[in-house]
């Protein structure tokens, strides 16, 4: 057994759990904190078999995998001076880190 | 040195808690989200001597063990008329998933 | 590869966030609960070459040792009556707890 450690950006943590849902694993989502522009981290921790490990890491790959996406100007209301871009601005979203752990035991009461 | 990873119900988490606690364990809980029914999962570090995984293994299970429970009917007015259940059913509660990993340093400032 | 979990007080986690920064090294904060004085702990991830993690776990030192701090009385209104302490007392604070895990695999996507 492995653990899959994935560590995504919250935006696509939801099309992350569905495809996950979808092939029949399980995940456990954590609360997490930090990350680009503000925008908040979802940790997913994924049990499973050693011969799965590559299809969790497709699956992780095809669900976050970072792409150029452009963000319209933000009214300067809404934020700081300092961080007010006038014009709209590509920015690069998404992307995983992952980390797979060997698992000693593991169990399920 | 082995890290006890526990994923339990929100619900089993504080007798869990207690219960280590009354064993002299240190564990640490964090917040995580998902699981049956929309309840929420918490999900618990538990560092502890090689020696000791069976004692946390066996707290794990006798705090959070999967059981049946009556749920009764919810109104219809606190919930989409899709998930509404007009008549108590027995539902599965508790349970974990346990992942016991080998940990190569361990430090405490 | 070595995946580094440090639990650590909140008050600390800014300053250990900071730190890290500065030395270039790449971290995931997660939200967790529980500890001393009803405060809550921060669980970070650090995924670090091997020949780092004597630099990552000097960094968590520095940033989070333990030390005494004097607590100034709280007032009864704010308080239970059980917990109030009518002089000021000085309390442990600070504190880091380390585990140093192997990683078998690690991708970003
Ligand atoms: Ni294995
Ligand atoms: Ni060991
Ligand atoms: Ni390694």
């Amino acid at each position: 057994m492995k653990l899959v450690v994935a560590v995504v950006q919250d935006k696509d943590s939801s099309k992350l759990a569905q495809n996950l849902v979808n092939a029949n694993i399980r995940a456990t989502k954590l609360a997490s904190t930090g990350g680009f522009l503000h925008a908040g981290n979802t940790t997913f921790l994924i049990g499973t078999d050693d011969d799965k490990v590559d299809e969790v890491k497709h699956i992780i790959q095809q669900s976050c995998k970072a792409r150029e996406q452009v963000v319209a100007p933000m009214s300067p209301m809404g934020a700081s001076m300092e961080s007010y871009i006038p014009y709209p601005v590509n920015v690069s979203v998404g992307g995983a880190t992952v980390f797979v752990l060997d698992i000693e035991q593991f169990d399920q009461f």
